[in-house]
């Protein structure tokens, strides 16, 4: 039987990664490729516990169906702890999902008609695009410097697509490149938003995890319009295997994320909502997160030290505050492609650029991710790769 | 800011159970209105210990990221229990999704393009119909008696609209009518599909609820032509709370699901599905369900026994032998939405029939789920029922 398929599956694509990760998952193999955080950051015995409290207090209702919203007190932890970085949200202004990859996925369905114009970086995260093109956009690009998107750029882009649909940005430790968005440029941007009335959908996992220098407020802070959509994920700061991420936006956008969210799974898992929220009041979160930190900032270290000690010098690269990325540019016309045949040779592996491009090309680039790999794999990783890179560049 | 949403949002409603649900958690009110299972059959104590046996063994890997198929472990499980079951499949034809929604969900993504034609039961599953809403379809009912979808009428439809693009059915126990699909219906309907090209949809969360009578083969035991797309679940057989369901198809079609899955959420929650593969590991699955079923035959009973006692004469029902619903049609003229009302006042609810029909009316129709309460609250709620229903029939 020849089956007929929808005109959207076209569109969406096998990521790069996850095939790609299949190649890494070879033994012996030092990936640089996934997006996979640190194991050793995983608090599993205090998940156990956080776990058995849960089943004990609430027994069966752990395990029944709940709100779609999402478990109100995990809810009323990330509206307090959103409100502590100087973001306005209440509880009720929180939608839970599947990891923040569902809140992309939402976000295309509740705006994007197929031929709608979407804003982002470029490059900009891949997973985004994938979900955003399952409902058919055409993507508008927006050039980037060592301090994100460009505000002059940005202008320009909204003056020539006044009915864009919404503009699509990773503001911290940006993946793929590892670049934080200028405090002045985020004012700059919610006053863009505002003025050409687009929303900003703003994509935070790695926020949280700044290492050095001073923190930024989110572009959220700054909206008194409710213009902003605010994406955020457990993901990066306690483990992704849970999938627990949420939207915080207006209460009538997030009311229609809700209804999405009706349709697509009814709600996301009711157990491991209460655990997470459990683990919280157990554990202390914040110091969580700075044993997460120290973890990312050695491996940070390692990899930044010997890249500069083993790259070509023709070879250029981001020194990020923070989050899990650095994004590496060779000379024009070196292919990163053919640079990762010879690399798994070495069995060492990393994402080409060109996938983080909407619009294809930049073929000489490619992403490194320092989260996975501890600092003497990192060490050595690195140099394998060095030595490929030479024969290069 | 005025928000400007995709032309699909239109499609997306709000659930009419999970709103009346919200009605319904009013304390003392005796709710046989939404579809939750019953919370003493959920193996709490099982569960934790299930739970700290994959922490202690698999550490944090089983808090990493996983593949978007599914954990290898549950899908060996799943593959071999639908194999028992009389069908045909592989582990590497399943996909691992959050509950069988969102296999719905996926479906419409998959092959519904604004205005292709969905064929389904007149009335269908309220959850289907929004989640298939979200894409634009144009829904077909087809006739149902107490044997399930009319075959004769399947076919004119199919004649009618040769481009469906497939048909829709819970065979087993119907949501909502709790009617079962006949035998030679059941190999009729596969032959019909492959025949007309359009492939079935079975939706299945109930069939191993059966209480009596014998066990009928699926669809998918009918099939040799890779025409159907199976759905299960373990919402009814373990708990709901967990969101763990599956797609089994063609291995070509499981791999468009999986994209899918990819761009959507990227995987399900890696610990709860370690988890569940642990508890059918620790303890035995087919026991488990025994006691389920147990549980609810009783309440069944108990809620027949007293519709038979306490509704008006001219009000008839199904007697389901399996499932959580029973399916109540009142004189024609009376309006279930205002039985509804009166019953609200004395605390007891159900769900109105015309929401199960994509063409609304049936006003005189409605839903009565035995599954959640206790033989006395059934036994209570249905004699305040009776009482309201004498003044409107």
């Amino acid at each position: 039987m020849e089956i007929r398929y929808s005109e959207r599956v076209q569109g969406i694509k096998p990521s790069p990664i996850r095939e790609l990760l299949k190649l890494t998952q070879q033994p012996g193999v030092i990936s640089f490729a996934g997006g996979l955080p640190a194991p050793e950051s995983f608090p599993v015995e205090e998940m156990k516990k956080a776990s058995a409290a849960v089943l004990d207090e609430m027994g069966a209702a752990a395990m029944q169906y709940s709100t779609t919203e999402g478990v109100p007190s995990l809810r009323t932890f990330i509206a307090q702890r959103m409100t502590q970085q100087g973001m306005k949200v209440d509880k009720d202004e929180l939608l839970i999902t599947n990891g923040s990859q569902q809140g992309l996925d939402f976000t295309g369905k509740l705006f994007v008609d197929p031929g709608d114009v979407v804003i982002c970086e470029s490059p900009s995260y891949v997973g985004a695009i994938n979900a955003f093109n399952a409902y058919g956009p055409q993507f508008i690009e927006v050039e980037t410097d060592e301090n994100g998107m460009k505000m002059d750029k940005l202008e320009e882009t909204l003056k020539r697509y006044p009915k864009a649909k919404f503009i699509y940005i990773i503001p911290d430790f940006q993946n793929p490149t590892g670049r934080t968005l200028a405090l002045e440029r985020r004012k700059k941007m919610v006053e863009l938003s505002s003025t050409y009335e687009v929303p900003i959908v703003e994509d935070n996992p790695y926020g949280e995890l700044r290492f050095e220098g001073e923190t930024l407020m989110s572009l959220k802070h700054y909206d008194n319009q409710g213009s902003v959509i605010y994406l955020g994920t457990f993901s990066k700061t306690f483990c992704p295997g849970l999938r627990i991420g949420w939207v915080a936006a207006s209460p009538e956008i997030v009311r229609k994320y809700v209804l999405v969210k009706q349709s697509a799974d009814l709600q996301t898992n009711t157990l491991t909502q209460l655990e997470l929220a459990k683990f919280v009041e157990m554990y202390d979160f914040d110091r969580h997160v700075e044993m997460v930190k120290a973890i990312y900032r050695n491996r940070r270290d390692a990899m930044l030290t010997t890249m500069d000690e083993t790259f070509p010098k023709k070879v250029t690269y981001t020194r990020p505050q923070g989050g899990m990325f650095t994004w590496v540019e060779m000379p024009q016309g070196v292919n990163a492609a053919q640079v990762l045949e010879k690399a798994l040779e070495q069995k060492v592996a990393f994402v080409p650029g060109s996938s983080f491009y909407p619009g294809g090309g930049h073929e000489n680039t490619f992403r490194l991710n320092y989260g996975t790999m501890n600092e003497e794999k990192i060490v050595e990783g690195i140099k394998r790769l060095g030595v490929v890179m030479k024969e290069f560049c």
